[in-house]
């Protein structure tokens, strides 16, 4: 902001003069001192003064911590005119200016920035003070607090010892608590204060000047932005956009003159249910900290009306004002000095899960703000957090930092806890008995997916938010944390060693996968029950949306699941999910691999088919005629073979080769890129017969299925397809089988045949593959490692390095991780010209998405602006999706009706979606 | 063909008539037909015939071996036809035409397809050709050979107890040759051939009717192009495009009628030396295939001047017309009967390696064809076949067949020969020592190279083209054979098994690489030397190409060689082969890799930075002024640590780590899939360190070059980019490190900072790559594992059903296996968008491409199509390179001329290959 042709630093704010930085951003005046500016101008009782704003702060670190030009004599004008103001003089003998200095970033970071209160007392106006309040001891007792904030805050002094020459005093009056010194004590303490800091400031005498004071508050603030517990804040709380903080010097008002006195912090709404209640806590003849502290117990809102009915009405009427003005629940902090309320502090109040739905869905009712409103005002985070259960709030940090071993990555969110275990059998046969696991793997591999089933809760040494631990527990909401470096596992000794203590099978563990926090014990949980409100809400959503959500879903159990969250149909069934199910499944897909020959393959293959049957006339039936979407096998079979000499000698006896021979096959399976390697139709092309077991099962349950009353509307997939030719020699395959098998039925059934566009040579010739497939379904997993060259797996070692922001040691490449969150730049290139190309020559070409991003807020939203029909993903994320979409929708509205024609141009965004 | 609405099947070719098939191709009429055809039509004598096309040969086999519709009567029209033309009517019994029925496919299928001579001969009509010839003893032999061939090809009769039959007939006349049989004696031979015909064929008699001797005969041609060996023959020869055979029915005229007759092969240039001199051998009174049969010595064409001279004139004024008409050398069979000479075929002579050049060169001197001509005409493999030793052709193929043990791929052609070695320290070792040694390994690792370099040749068991092994060998041009199947090491045991048979360490093996065969025992090899003319024709190719040809060179050597073979610049150098040059070197890096922080991987570098500087002074010196482009570190590290204990106690000591701290660090920089992991570039956003390190040893080495008179022009490339601001954060490392060394010289050193484009994101968003990159080198193998979502070391389990034909139980998805000649459509597009992406934000962008595919001839065209400045290619390759450029700018001009601008356009590589 420039005025004059000079940067402006500083934004005046008085009842008087108005607000000078009224509608300005947060970027600017950070939360606190927008908030202020915004009150002041709509006419709310605030304390005058200044925010110095954050580019100064920036300033301040880009000239290597050096006051930023001008700023000086600015700050010197803005406390001439917040003198003028308020008709009192900083230092002033008889009746001083007293200051509050308080940081203020653009986004809430609490507790972490620095704080200076009654800011202008010295040794003469200490005495100004305490005539004109009539109070020595107040006045003693505020120069006696600002003294230890500046000594400590301002000049890096340790606390400790300020804190037992207060707590020696006491001990030698023989008292308890502060109120109980006198103005006298408080004298004496100051005098000691001084001392201790000439004695520890080289022989500086504690400055008198308030000026000097002012200049060693504001750079405190500033540094305080970098001081390391802030910038770990900020790591963990992936805050990467902020510049730094702005500073709000404000004049003291107090609520300790009297019982005419007090303060509060307050929401306009219940925090917790969401309630249309006013909600707080006050205290009467106390300061602000005296609540935080909790030296007394304050009392709630209610009871200010009895005791302070003025201000309380007052208080009411500013509530009404600020919910109609920023049309959202407000957190307040407030002071009445003599009778007269003040208001300190007011910013959109953080909420309950529950709270969040129930407020905006009371808020559309109450006609303060618009449905569209409502389900923008949702984040996925919002969804997330109303379904995963919680360790217990009741529980003190103490007793969790006393339990805590360490931590990994927060995978899947919510917690679990129960008995460690170390193998995925035994998870199995534990849970079977009725108890709560925890499985501890080093990684987990598709042959422990029963034992992660079974589990509670799933911790791994090693992987990262995508690998196949976190990958298959997100699909069943399941908690768990990965790459967890300091977890030592010794599997044959039945133990765990982590944050140097260690878990012996069967102890209790507990995980919290919402913050990768691993916790010895079973802590107590909570699970969250879905609010009214929430239903009221993504019903809204469902509303507003253009774009389908289906869901990816291997079980009847998953699906019926996903429906009730919404889904809309199956976008992906990983058949070969079914053949990890029970060991007889394992034991017949293990035979069809050893198989020498056709006919023993065929054999095998002849028992995995009913199981197959059935599984998809499971499906079949708890969807219900939503259609289903099932690709073809699609792991290498590697992934299959047994993993220990147990399962290789079962497998010989099952199918009479020796375990050699099987260790043989097993070994040639092995490959130097599993995933580029021998998968997807490529197992097809090599053994049509798999496709034929696979589309005999689809096909026969589907027929099923629609005779026993639930239509079945399948949809067969084709994976990882890389050329026009492969997809229509497998299609001509698919429909062979099926379509004899309903003539044969002499029924009639419709069926789709599509393929998954994962490969970057798939989306480049997506329109010669579209004149055979009826849909497109972009696998943005692999197409992801594809188009990026990135193993998921191995990404674990230096992908942190391309996402993590420059100032956390990172290179800030990426904004996101493109596991999570679609990398549009370059993945988005190729789905867009996926779909133009596919619908250039199948213009009615259904098209969706059933990779991890189909879940994933901004993804979803890409995927509507390019025209999908729908996106798929786990059941848990199918109402984010739902959201998302209907975020979309609202969004694209208000770019239509701004004139910007949608998103659209030649290469972002583009065109939203079908209506 | 239609004619009147109706499908033609037969094109009728004499001397009254002309030839009715003039122009056509050999799609249509087959090598031989078309050869006739042409023949007749510019007057050169051939006796009267007509051939039926190769389409009814397609329809045939399409209807399930049954004779097209139409067929019967328009041959039996033609050889009404026939009988006109010649005056005489098959199966006459005064005077008879006989016809020989004989296949052509497009392609010469040499001894792979069945003929047919004399047809048309049976009990009555013998009688009027012994009349009509006044030579029964030739008569009957006629007959009989026909009965032979009938029964044998048309009927499928074992041809043994007919040729035991005459061998009894000899024994019991006392006789050693045919020759001294009588008439009487073969006319008992023809009954008993007949009585054996009749007994094997159910009673039915040796057919007498020429119409259906000639359907026998037709369908018997049709048959041998679905007979197992013309199956595979065309597999091994990779022949795809061919949908069936003609056949030619052709008046018989015989050599054998006395001593005014004969006959003869020739071509019209030696095809050994390609010298201009009438090449041939000819035998007077006898018929083809007693040439071929070896039975007499047949004599050098030049004596049939004594002998029979105007027919040797005519021939030699044939020879003349023929080279003239047909601009190449020709191979020719000839008959002269009762002194009158008929040609019987002519096509395109095939030629020894130095012949090819020679005579292309001779022409153009000659003036017989273009500059331009002759360059189009070589093909690469004419270049390869120079430059590979080969199995000496003096050795039999029956001694052959007793050597050989089994065979894999081709991956590198040549043959070695030497003592067997499985490991690469005793191929190092036993080199040393001075022996030839052969590698035999599973597969070979980074770790092998050395011993690879030693080796002579280089066998594996698993692998395919473009397997480590294969990938290495190939830049050196060494013998190579992979994918072995049959092989089976032991390595503790020191021994080899295949083929049933055993080779101990230290006995001698033989590798053919250019068939793949793997012979026992030490075979003589022959290195051809390059001729005079080969030197002039790629000296023509230079002046037509407009893009320049670099190699891949990773060593002063390798670059010395390149340069002889023509290379102008280095476009790959690949830094980390230095690391494995010598154990001192080996050690650096692995101690680089154990450091465990950034100290201790300081003081690794530092040793290393000597080697590599001087290496790359060795390379700057050695390109004398030509552009190198070095490529930064790529591999994944585990590709460096230690592979057996013995490496892993060596590390220990000279770091000091424990050889289990130091197992710890191998195991965990194992990847899942290692293609798309901590690699390239990616390694360097970890350890800044490492490029500065070969920057640093880059710029030096240059510096000193550049002192001593030898200019260096380094471009420093970024391997595997996939994002603008990870190139940007690098290339500013790049220069930061090179520009300070720079100034410090005091000196002035151009050099560029550019990419590797061979993740599919770098292509989609090259524009804002080009913004800092200076060039880009389009690195295929990569590009193309990432755009098909495939692994050149797995693909060999599935790759091969997708480009084998359908014909040959593949599903021929792909033309050409795309690791060996680039994926246009696919791979191309996103080199094209790369490209055109590139120069949009850079115009003057340099673009190369450093793949495999750089060196294929294709690929190269495609290269330069898309507008690249150069391709690199491996030192041996560069030749073929320059070659195919040239042919490419051969072709564009010729396409720009025809009117057609050139070959840009949206997509299709373009242009037909060579004449």
């Amino acid at each position: 902001m420039a005025k004059g042709g000079k940067k402006q630093w500083c934004y005046f704010f008085g009842r008087k003069s108005g607000a000078e930085g009224r509608g300005l951003g947060k970027e600017i005046l950070g939360g606190k001192g927008q908030g202020l500016a915004e009150m002041v101008s709509i006419g709310l009782p605030v304390p005058a003064g200044f925010t110095i704003a954050i580019d100064a702060c920036a300033e301040y670190f880009r000239l290597g911590r050096k006051l930023p030009k001008g700023l000086e004599a600015e700050v010197r004008e803005y406390v001439r005119r917040l003198e003028k103001e308020t008709g009192k003089r900083l230092g002033d003998e008889r009746d001083p200016l007293l200051v509050s200095v308080r940081s203020g970033a653009a986004r809430s970071m609490p507790g972490m920035m620095e704080t200076i209160l009654n800011l202008g007392l010295n040794d003469r106006s200490v005495e100004g003070l305490a005539t004109i309040t009539g109070n020595p001891r107040f006045a003693y007792d505020s120069y006696r607090r600002f003294i230890q904030m500046y000594s400590t805050t301002a000049m890096g002094l340790s606390k400790e010892p300020l804190e037992q020459k207060l707590h020696d005093l006491k001990a030698r009056r023989g008292v308890k608590g502060d109120p109980e010194l006198g103005a006298e004590d408080l004298k004496a303490l100051v005098a000691e204060y001084k001392a201790f800091y000439k004695a520890n400031m080289k022989g500086q005498d504690f400055p008198q000047d308030p000026e000097q004071q002012l200049w060693g508050a504001i750079q405190a603030v500033f540094n305080s932005w970098e001081a390391e517990k802030a910038v770990t804040y900020r790591r963990v709380e992936k805050i990467a956009d902020l510049k730094g903080t702005a500073v709000n010097i404000v004049q003291m008002v107090f609520g300790n003159k009297g019982e005419n006195s007090g303060t509060g912090v307050c929401f306009t709404r219940d925090p917790n249910s969401g309630e249309n209640v006013f909600y707080g806590d006050c205290l009467i003849n106390a300061q602000g900290e005296d609540v935080v502290a909790g030296i007394r117990t304050p009392m709630r809102l209610v009871e200010l009306d009895k005791l302070l009915p003025q201000a309380y009405k007052e208080l009411v009427k500013v509530r009404s004002i600020l919910e109609k003005h920023y049309k959202d629940m407000q957190d307040l902090e407030f002071t009445i000095e003599d009778g007269k309320l003040y208001l300190l502090q007011c910013r959109t109040g953080k909420r309950g899960p529950s709270a969040t739905f129930r407020i905006a869905v009371d808020m559309v009712q109450e006609k303060l703000i618009t449905k569209e409103q409502a389900v923008a005002r949702i984040s996925p985070e919002d969804i997330e957090r109303l379904f995963y259960p919680v360790i217990s709030p009741d529980i003190q940090r103490k007793d969790l930092d006393a339990a805590r071993l360490g931590a990994g990555i927060n995978a899947v969110p919510g917690a679990a806890a129960g008995k460690v275990v170390f193998t995925a059998a035994e998870a199995e046969r534990q849970a079977q008995l009725g108890a709560k696991v925890i499985l501890v793997r080093k990684e987990t591999s598709p042959e422990d997916v029963g034992g992660m089933h079974a589990a509670a809760g799933i911790l791994t040494a090693t992987g990262g938010k995508t690998s196949h631990a976190a990958v298959v527990a997100r699909g069943w909401g399941k908690c768990c944390v990965v790459g967890c470096e300091g977890l030592d596992i010794d599997e044959a000794a039945g133990r765990m060693t982590l944050g140097g203590r260690t878990i012996k099978q069967g102890e209790a563990l507990t995980l919290d996968g919402s913050t990768g926090e691993v916790f010895a014990g079973e802590l107590p949980l909570r699970k969250p029950e879905l609010p009214k409100a929430y239903h009221t809400l993504l019903g809204w959503a469902d509303e507003l949306r253009t774009i389908k959500v289906r869901t990816n879903a291997d079980t009847p159990y998953d699906a019926e699941n996903a429906v009730r969250m919404g889904a809309e149909g199956i976008g992906l069934c990983r058949t070969e999910h079914m053949f990890f199910d029970t060991e007889e499944r394992r034991l017949a897909i293990q035979e069809m691999i050893v198989a020498e020959d056709l006919a023993s393959r065929q054999k095998a293959l002849a028992k995995l088919l009913p199981f197959q049957r059935e599984d998809f006339h499971g499906l079949f039936t708890a969807m219900d005629g939503r259609p289903v979407t099932i690709r073809l096998i699609d792991p290498p079979l590697h992934e299959f073979t047994p993993k220990d000499d147990a399962g290789v000698e079962k497998l010989s006896r099952a199918t009479g080769h020796s375990p050699e021979a099987i260790r043989r096959r097993c070994e040639q399976l092995h490959e130097s890129n599993p995933m580029l390697g021998h998968r997807g139709c490529r197992l097809c092309i090599t053994y049509p017969e798999i496709l034929e077991m696979q589309v005999k099962a689809i096909i026969l349950a589907a027929l099923d299925a629609s005779k026993k009353g639930k239509p079945a509307r399948p949809e067969i997939m084709i994976p990882l397809t890389m050329d026009p030719k492969e997809f229509t020699i497998l299609e001509g395959q698919v429909r062979a089988v099926a379509d004899a098998l309903i003539k044969e039925a002499g029924s009639r059934l419709e069926y789709m045949v599509g393929t998954m566009i994962e490969i970057p040579r798939a989306a480049l010739l997506a329109d010669r593959i579209a004149e055979r497939a009826e849909f497109f379904s972009f696998g943005t997993n692999d197409l992801t490692q594809m188009t990026l060259g990135l193993s998921r797996d191995d990404a674990g070692r230096f992908l942190p390095d391309y996402v993590r922001s420059e100032k956390d040691g990172g290179k800030a490449i990426f904004r996101d991780d493109p596991f999570q969150s679609l990398d549009q730049d370059g993945v988005g290139q190729l789905v867009r010209m996926g779909i133009q190309l596919g619908r250039s020559t199948r213009p009615k070409l259904k098209v969706g998405i059933c990779g991890e991003h189909g879940g994933e807020s901004r993804s979803v939203k890409f995927c509507a602006s390019v025209g999908m029909d729908y996106v798929s993903c786990s059941p848990y994320r199918v109402p984010i999706a739902r959201l998302a979409a209907a975020q979309y929708a609202v969004e694209a509205k208000a770019a239509a009706k701004a004139g910007k024609g949608g998103k659209s141009g030649k290469g972002k965004g583009g065109k939203k979606g079908r209506k």
